[in-house]
This record gives C-alpha cells, structure tokens and sequence, in this order.
C-alpha cells in the first residue's frame, strides 16, 4: 500500500451530525402532533426531503425548506405563522449549534499528520461546512478541504485529480457505505468504514461490502495501526 | 504582464442572475401590497437577507429563507399558508429557470481558451452553481471551478494556491467592484470590470477604482484585444 492522502468524511466521522437532525425532526413531529402519528408525520418529512434532495441538495437550508413544504401538507394548509416562525427557529438553531467532536478525532489527526496528506471531503451547505470545520479547531490538520454536492464517483475522481494522485494512493475514512465508501472503491481507493450509531435512511444500503481494499473498524483510533504500520 | 489563469465570476457576468432576483421580489412585494407599500416591503426583505447573511451564506435557498421571515414580518404574524406555499414555489421557480447567457461570453471564452486557463470563480449555494454551470454548456471551457462562500481577500489567495500561480498570473474578470475587483487588486492580481445594468444593493460600493491593475470595460468582448495582445 503507497497511500498519499487520507480523506475524513466529516458529518458524523469527525463531528456529531445526524443526531442533531434526529433531534430536529422530533421537535417537528411534537408540533403536529394533533394531526398525524409520529410515524406518518417522520414519512411525510423523509418523502418531502428526499422529493427535494435533487433541487436543494444536502445541508441544512435545504432541510429548514423541506420541513415547511411538509409542515403545510401535514396540517392540510393550515399551517399556523407561529409553526412556520418555528420551523425557521428549528433550521437557525441547528445552524448555530457548537460542534462537538467524536471520541479520539483529534488524536488521531494528531497522529497521520506527519505521515500524510490529511483532507476533508464531506457534502452539505458550503458556507455550514465551512463554519463548522472552524468552529471544530481541526483545520490546521487539513491540507485541503472539499465539499461536494454529491459524494459519487465523478466527485471523488475530481478530488483525486485535484490531489494529483493516483486513486490507489487515497484512504476515504467515513461512516456512510453509500457514500464514503462504495464510490471511493469503485475508483480504485482504499477505504475505511467507522459506523455511527445513527444514519440517515437515505444513506443506508442493503449489501455487506467486501473488496480487497475495504477495512471496517469499531472506532475511529483503530485506523492508526492500520495505517501507520504501513507508512 | 504575463497572465496564467483568467477567471470569470459566472452571476450577471457568464449568465443572467439578479434579473431573476428582482423579479421574484416583484412577486413577492405585490403578493403583500395590503399591507405594507412596495417600497417598505423590499427593504423589510433585504434587511432580514443581510441580517442572515453570515448564518444562510449567498444563494437562493437562504433567499427563500429569508422572504418567508421577511414575509411574517410584514403580515405581522399573520402569513397565510397559500402565501408560504407561494414563496416556497417561487424559490423552486429560480432553482428551476434555465440558464440565459450573456452577450458574447461563449465567443470570448472560445477565442480565450487556446491561450489561458480559464476558471470560475463564484459565490452562492453549491449545487445550483453547480447545476447553471452544467445547463449553461460553459463547462467544458474551465478547467477549474471554484465556488467561495464569500469572495474576499483570503478566498482569492487559496484559489491561487490551489492554482498554483503567482497574484500577478491571475486576471479576474467580473461584475462587482466589491467582490470581483477589489480584493483581487489588493492581493496583487489583475482584474476588469465589465458592469452589469442590475447588481444587488449589497454589491454596490460608493467609490470609484483606480488602480495600475484594473480595467473597466463596457462590454465582455472588449476585454479579448486587451488579453490576446498581450499574450
């Protein structure tokens, strides 16, 4: 293995992100509550979501719309200012939260950085993405930071010409199988899944993956052996 | 002057961009006539976009944000779930409009191309920039896309990093004194204005330029004798 650059999904790899969403969306369904079950109110939000990913994208802003669009079919048009002033709330909080590292990140950036190139390759809302890896204190470990609007093999080919590297010279280190992944093998990388205790339905997939070039760690400090012995 | 990378900012200068935003405002201030004068209804909306400026960033879906807040401002909280649905329609309107190029820009790409690395460089929500790129049929001129949450100072510098060339190989060419022009000039590159007959109050700048860097031009193909002789 001749690995050059390691690649860290953020949302959810570095930081705390979908239970953030998680709690969102239950402060959603607590506030239309007299209108549909919690389940119906969650499938309602997921379709509007999903319906409008290929418009808005990933991030929060996308999210905050999608919440209203579903807000006004849940009440059957009769959604209240006041809700809508919440929704609005809702996004904005989610928006300004502190970001809160995961267990060891910082260690193990800590520890590749002498021995590689370390970047960041994550989707959502550019300026959000921005704020955060600021707000987390770990942007002086990146060489580069790339935010994608879609996580595909065409977005990951780019990074790799971007880096001028070969894609066997790239570790993708990320919680999603869909994202992070799939395409990144599919391409000829490494990479190196580190589940999360709560992922999106949107990113789950069926299928065990088993590829040469795929490891699968409990935690995150588990990838220093890994890598650092074949450094 | 021996010039590498030209960039091109792409909103009202590429392709037509604040048109759009000025005619959804039109929607939108006849949509709450009974409330409040026009005049008083655009300046409650452009105060809450530059209020959420920094948290939404540039783009269509904080401007969306932004008219539902604006807009329970102006009703005083009585906003009725057509209009939210209307507003949500209207952001999906702009996300959806096809991509009007300007006058002559295909052309002066084309006769630039042979000669220069051409980039974009832009603000706004990634995805769509993304998407009015593809629609526009521009792609294939660039080399290199760059989309910055904000163009300042510091933004340029890491684009010409990422580029891998000195301030003075860099000519921007653009429509906004404030975000294409000046801090190109004052990180030590090259850049020409080519002004555009609609630009957002929040662009504007009192001051006029003078600079041994800067050139102003009425129209974008004026910019080719200047580029091609020197080459």
């Amino acid at each position: 293995m001749n690995v050059k650059v390691i690649a860290f999904d953020a949302d959810d790899t570095l930081w705390v992100n979908e239970p953030y969403f998680r709690d969102t969306e239950e402060k959603f369904c607590s506030m239309f509550g007299e209108y549909l079950s919690q389940h119906n109110i969650e499938r309602e939000l997921l379709q509007t979501e999903i319906k409008n990913l290929s418009l808005y994208g990933y991030g929060i802003k996308g999210f905050t719309l999608s919440m209203i669009e579903a807000a006004i079919n849940i009440t059957s048009g009769r959604l209240s200012t006041e809700a809508t002033e919440r929704i609005l709330a809702l996004g904005k909080e989610m928006l300004n939260r502190p970001v809160e590292l995961l267990e060891d990140v910082e260690q193990v950036l800590q520890a590749l950085q002498p021995h590689y190139r370390l970047v960041v390759a994550t989707k959502g809302d550019l300026l959000d993405q921005e704020r955060k890896l600021k707000k987390s204190g770990l942007a002086h470990y990146f060489h580069h930071i790339e935010i994608m609007s879609e996580k595909d093999e065409a977005s990951y080919q780019k990074l790799i010409r971007h880096l001028d590297i070969q894609p066997q010279e790239l570790v993708m280190i990320g919680n999603s199988l869909k994202s992070d992944i799939l395409p990144v093998l599919q391409i000829g990388g490494h990479a190196i899944h580190v589940p999360y205790h709560t992922t999106w339905i949107h990113e789950m997939i069926d299928s065990q993956v088993e590829h040469e070039n795929f490891k699968s760690v409990d935690r995150i400090q588990e990838v220093l052996p890994y890598l650092l012995s074949n450094n």
